[in-house]
């Protein structure tokens, strides 16, 4: 893909990183899509962007917007642009690369947002096929309960980090030329391999949300629902934010990284028997340890990693 | 109490209430009893400010941040105060109700500010004994994660939630005198009983503390505790803020309502294996209304209790 990492003058001109993408489309026009969408245009790095989706309305709200300047099937998307984001719920990642697989030319480089990696990189491999090195993987740690194009924002990726989980087919040329695209987003990028990136997200980001839904039903099946929500404060505020987000891509990521929460969900079983067996019996001296060990490490705690 | 509610007109023309109350003791100079001295002087309601505790060097703190006047022993706090409010943690509560029980003087009232008040209640009728009418029971939800005299806020009660868990006991002009006390520092006052008060804090306030802290040993147990903080990102933040608090608040919190938090837990653990279940089942429907529900809940809530 030689249009990206150009050195042209021109592109120069715009981004000291000397990216430049003739044409570059995102297929989902959402938060994800429609903020790298925008960075990259706000960084003088595209030319024309094309917008893929499922909805009809949201693509015409996305041009509206000016996020995208033309909205496009999947196969004009692969046959047109320079790169291509895919952005849209991880369950619809199998048919969009098989749509995307059979119209792709052969110096489009394709990424993707998704919160899994190890499913992803296998729906890319079906769908792709012998064009799988063209598809460099990444996950954009940026999440946000908003969503749609109205979400989308230039500054999203700002100092955010990207985890990429590049494929041994990926030639190393393109493998930076895609990292060097979410750099110039603002993002931080860090390279590691698809099944460590799903077993940190397991625990660090799918754990805590399966959590905080389950809480919320457990809340919802109590004797009286709403006294309850009522006299809620800022620490349920705080606990239960992330259970307001997307259900359908939620699903979506717990089904796609069942194995590793369910060593998580095992795992944490037995952290709370032993916890609740000191609380039966009354040991003061372990629930203080352990309450103490949490608050020490949560207070050390450097802070998201942005 | 004849200083509480008393109509001076030099008193009204501090507090547009009417409250004047000329001794009031603080037991625990912190976040709880240092705002709610700060919030009563603000108003002009107090002439001296009393204030006792276990640390010396926390007093002197207090005093030379004028949080309090002078720092007094409990019998000193018992014989002078019009009103007491007891603001230490829960553990604490029946060595110092037995302390002022030995010397509280006819007229004085009693408040305080623990999170659970059925075991305050016990630790109240054992230490206070024939003058349990004294103690008007208090909660306010007004929880930080900072702490100390040098956390203490004049405006940290405006608007916030108090709940009055009044007793039998109680003279009727006494609950709304402690009432008044607890209004004049800004907050919106609310009375139940003592029960249903620990089976909702349970629920909404204590449960998400230990899950968040188990949530917290649960990632300090994993292979790599380092490699998963380093990635935690804004979700993990919010989800695990309150797993900082204070260990022994908690520590006390926790066997102090131990039996409703035995409730809690047995249900939880009820959905938290139903969603396992779904989710080792691959049951996409089951898992998407599981989160639509939780999801909608959560953004329908009308914001924390303050």
């Amino acid at each position: 893909m030689s249009a990206l990492g150009s050195t042209q003058s021109a592109a120069q001109a715009h981004t000291p990183s000397g990216l430049k993408i003739p044409v570059l489309a995102v297929v989902g026009v959402g938060l994800i899509g429609g903020s790298f969408a925008a960075a990259l245009r706000k960084a003088g790095a595209v030319g024309r962007v094309l917008g893929a989706g499922r909805r009809v309305q949201t693509l015409a709200q996305a041009q509206e917007l000016g996020i995208i300047d033309e909205a496009v099937s999947l196969r004009e998307a692969a046959e047109r642009a320079d790169l291509i984001l895919v952005s849209a719920p991880v369950g619809a990642f199998p048919s969009i690369f098989a749509e995307l697989g059979a119209s792709l030319s052969d110096t489009a480089l394709i990424t993707d947002g998704g919160s899994t990696k190890q499913n992803v990189v296998e729906a890319a491999r079906i769908g792709l096929g012998a064009r799988i090195g063209q598809f460099v993987p990444a996950h954009p740690m940026a999440g946000s309960h908003e969503s749609g194009p109205q979400a989308a924002d230039a500054n999203l990726y700002a100092g955010r980090r990207v985890m990429l989980t590049p494929l041994a087919e990926n030639r190393p040329e393109d493998i930076v030329r895609v990292e060097l695209a979410w750099r110039v987003c603002g993002a931080r990028v860090i390279r590691l391999d698809p099944a460590g990136h799903d077993a940190v997200m397991a625990a660090i980001s799918h754990l805590p949300h399966w959590i905080a839904a389950l809480y919320m039903q457990h809340i919802l099946q109590s004797a009286d629902p709403a006294a309850r929500l009522e006299m809620a404060g800022p620490g349920f505020r705080d606990f239960t934010r992330i259970a307001a987000g997307s259900p359908e891509m939620w699903r979506d990521i717990f089904l796609a990284n069942r194995q590793a929460m369910l060593d998580e969900l095992s795992s944490l079983r037995t952290v709370f028997d032993r916890a609740e067996q000191a609380l039966q019996d009354g040991d003061a001296t372990w629930l203080c340890d352990m309450l103490e060990t949490s608050a020490e490490a949560r207070r050390g705690w450097k802070g998201p990693a942005v």
